[in-house]
């Protein structure tokens, strides 16, 4: 019996087989070409590029109709990374102007974007960059013709999936083998393999250093994706044990659904509102199957992605207009760019990279820098405002004078609306993001001008402990729970309610269910989250009386020590999840 | 007549004559070398070196013994960058590598340490790629044969100099001449030029765009060093103006030089405290020459830098006995290594670049993570507290457990010290740094567990309000007076007040003249600064009632909104300066 550690990444207990998917890539040879080998070698890259986008689109195609919605998304955002100059068309270019073969020259172009991804100021872009390598690998793959290789064809049923990393598409196709969990060595928790895991319902762990050599397929295994433990051959006890808590989360899973129209209210009457975020049209589907009562969150970043140009007000609209009618006069809550400025001129002319991007001009910043890039998205929003009940959110907000700007600028959006006969909704209500800690150091400051806060605790406790939670050095001083955290949205929370603006929180902080009583406690009444963990959120608020929260979270407050808050913090969900 | 705007670096006025230094550098041609040439060329870049390293040399041991510290200080920086391999023999690699002529090869190897300063997490070490580039120009002159034509030798007294930008050794040489003013169109407020020109005493002002194309030699000028004006071929009304405040403020550096011995105490008798902050061994001289009462800030990093290799215990230990035997009793601080990691090792072994190194592994992080190389530090500290009053400085706290773990660390040491039979102070103080919002927030938390706070206010800003002051595209952003950072502050000194640990500020806020009434109002009673600005908040503090400010300061705390908190400061220092 062997226990390895990872990160867990979606509940519940697996027992099975594992079969281990040990795809290697082969090694990459540089050769050199005679000039009239090149046009050739350009038609093979071709071919390869090709097959590769008809083996997405297949995937795609079939993917079962019972399968989350961000499946689909995923393997259309590879579709529309292949589609991309930038990946098939640079190599042509190195293939002729280098001389060398395809590999080399998609390797070299791989590298390069890399890089660029690297410097990127946003976890989620950071991401993007895992999606870029899983396609290069696929036309690799091609190119060396071992695409047909598909170790996923070769499995058998109801089996535990260890992996280097998985791709969207061996996700998708191995949800079809119906494949029971995955483990990989690979990964973090805002992966693909992590989110459509937690979609799929079934346990994952992710981040196992050395999984794929200390278990050989046939093994039997346990997956605790809750832990984040996966256990290699166990002995009969511990399998008794295990299937027993398996059996435990299964009840706990059938009572979850069947919450599903309940209301979202405390046991002493208290009203709790809670939303989804939502980032791909295509996510509006998980949002109202959760019955969430709104979207908290549209991030309308991916507008703006994998193209040269940002979309014009037309097509904006469109996509904006679409989730407001999708969501049926439920509130709609439409963040503005939230995207840094890769490149930054300096006084002189040159281009200069920035050193702390996440210190530079990114979202609201860059918003008001650049009129031409945010008016756009301005008048889509307050067109789509006619439709549904669209709200505006303005991210990364740090003094008055940035808000005093941007309501100038919505002033003024509206009137030349007004004067083109547009129809919008003229009182749209204007809310803020509390991510910056002067923004909630100040945020009595700000409310009198908005009509609602929504605290964004992933970059708040980033900026309010200094550290870049993607970076792997520090991120282990990375924690919801220090009492600076908890001060300020008790702060922010406590501006609100003099306001009388509502405060909600669209962090992952409110769609982890280990952190609800202590939101609720702390006077929080609106959380916005991720559909996947809605129900859990939802049955923790049912199970809440407010009154003694709030002495719970007043006693959390008083504590002066961090691990004293964090046992608190445990003590008060524990038999309860 | 024509009026130029810079930034101001260095108060006071003067009329006179310009002479603009127009040193533009040659292109540089890049060419191929045969093979046999080889020899000869790297020979030419070894006699260019050399010739270099004499200049500097010459330029230093006449420094006339009046001027600032800081100008040896600075002058020797530039020939340890000279003795770097990554400067005298990296070249050399190239030329023979690629059999490029030396120019080229220099170039290209300064364009390499370029990007690697700029991607440095700290405005202080990004300062330093201006030292490289003079240094990498010097050697460039020497190999185009230009060095002797040194416009300085040419100069005559008692002008002002209009330069596009100046080297330490231009400056101390410029001194010598009895230069009145300088103006650079390069340059911020912590380049050597603003550095050395507030140690001189001279008026300057720094990135004035193009001031060399509107300037002409000979142009009659006025240079007023607080506004950062430039005045091109006055009229007489403004001349007489002029002339007229230069009296008064001459008049003004009178009054001041006499408070040289005097105490700094307010009107209502409060004893406040004004330390220095230095950084090489050098500076001192200047500490004392102030009258400071102690070292607030002793900064260690330039002990880390331009050297392969971290310094060994026993040099550090010179070093700071150097110090604490200087200040004969006072207290010095030593700040431990505030250095972020340029490098990083991700999981797999691979080398990764940090996206944002301010929100990486750096200062007390970086320590923790490399006990091999903080342990040396600590007991060098240690055993130089055996010598002088010295306290130990914690920089970049953001959690308890950090603190406990440096705590732990420092017992550690002291036995290990105790096994040697070493000397050091048992009871040696230990402060930390509160630069990080999450350390303000919750001071109350570490207070119980050190001897003092000291509160740097640039980190400080920098992370509550999420930006990087050395990005010029965000540095508007950049305020003291936030009411965020306000706020921050109050709580620090409130914290301290309850612990009853002293509370000192030793960021640029604590020696900017302007913020002395309102730190004064909140409670701060120690401050620590450039020596060269001790005596203005001397004459601030000693004219200062503390009753009667910390009602301004309370008024200034309520004050909702910024640009009322910036005139109520701005009305309190009227008339005063």
């Amino acid at each position: 019996m062997l226990a390895l550690h990872g990160v867990g990444v979606s509940d519940g207990i697996s027992v099975g087989r594992a079969t281990v998917l040990a795809r290697e890539l082969p090694e990459i040879v540089e050769y050199t070409l005679a000039p009239d080998q090149l046009d050739a070698e350009i038609a093979r890259f071709l071919h390869a590029v090709k097959s590769a986008r008809r083996q997405l689109v297949k995937i795609r195609d079939h993917i079962p109709p019972d399968a989350p919605a961000e499946a689909v998304s995923f393997i259309d955002t590879h579709v529309m990374i292949l589609d991309d100059k930038m990946i098939s068309e640079a190599p042509m270019e190195i293939i002729r102007e280098q001389r060398r073969n395809a590999e080399w020259a998609l390797k070299m172009q791989s590298d390069r974007l890399g890089e660029m991804f690297e410097r990127m100021d946003d976890a989620y872009l950071r991401n993007k960059k895992t999606d870029v390598a899983q396609v290069v690998d696929r036309i690799l793959r091609n190119l060396l013709a071992k695409a047909d290789e598909d170790e996923t064809e070769r499995l058998g049923e109801s089996e535990i999936v260890v992996a280097h990393d998985l791709t969207p598409a061996d996700t998708v196709m191995l949800k079809h083998k119906r494949v029971h969990a995955f483990v990989t060595n690979m990964g973090g928790p805002i992966s693909h393999t992590a989110i459509l895991a937690r979609s799929l319902g079934i346990p994952a762990i992710v981040s196992v250093h050395n999984a794929t050599r200390y278990v050989r397929s046939g093994d039997q295994v346990i997956v605790d994706g809750k832990r984040g433990v996966l256990i290699v051959s166990p002995d009969e006890a511990t399998i008794t044990e295990y299937r027993r808590r398996q059996r435990e989360i299964l009840k706990r899973r059938e009572a979850l659904t069947r919450l599903r129209k309940a209301r979202a209210v405390t046991l002493d009457g208290e009203r709790v509102r809670l939303y989804a975020n939502i980032e791909l049209p295509g996510d509006v589907k998980a949002a109202v199957e959760a019955h969430a009562e709104g979207i908290g969150l549209y991030r309308t970043e991916f507008l703006y992605m994998n193209r040269p140009q940002p979309p014009d007000e037309e097509e904006q609209f469109r996509a904006y207009a679409r989730v407001a009618r999708a969501l049926a006069g439920k509130p709609v809550t439409i963040r503005t760019l939230d995207l840094g400025a890769d490149k930054q001129v300096d006084g002189h002319g040159r281009t200069a990279l920035t050193a702390n991007p996440a210190l530079g001009l990114r979202a609201v910043r860059l918003c008001l820098h650049d009129p031409a890039l945010f008016r756009p998205q301005l008048r889509a929003i307050l067109r789509a405002s006619a439709i549904g009940k669209v709200r505006i959110m303005i991210p990364m907000l740090s003094s008055q004078d940035e808000l005093f700007r941007v309501l100038d600028l919505v002033e003024e959006t509206k009137s030349s609306l007004k004067r083109a006969r547009e129809k919008f909704n003229p009182r749209v209500p204007i809310g803020g993001m509390v991510e910056v800690p002067a923004a909630a150091l100040s945020a009595d400051l700000f409310a009198p001008y908005l009509d609602f806060f929504s605290i964004g605790t992933n970059d708040l406790i980033q900026y309010t402990l200094a550290i870049d939670r993607v970076d792997d050095a520090v991120n282990y001083l990375y924690d919801p729970l220090h009492p600076a955290v908890l001060r300020l949205i008790a702060l922010t929370l406590e501006a609100g309610r003099k306001a009388r603006i509502p405060v909600a929180m669209c962090g992952e902080m409110a769609g982890d269910p280990r952190y609800t009583r202590l939101l609720l406690g702390l006077g929080l009444k609106e959380f916005s989250m991720h559909p996947a963990t809605l129900l859990q959120v939802k049955q923790n608020v049912r199970a809440s009386d407010l009154k003694s929260l709030a002495r719970f979270a007043r006693r959390v407050l008083k504590t002066p020590d961090t691990h004293a808050v964090h046992a608190l913090v445990d003590e008060a969900n524990e038999g309860s999840d």
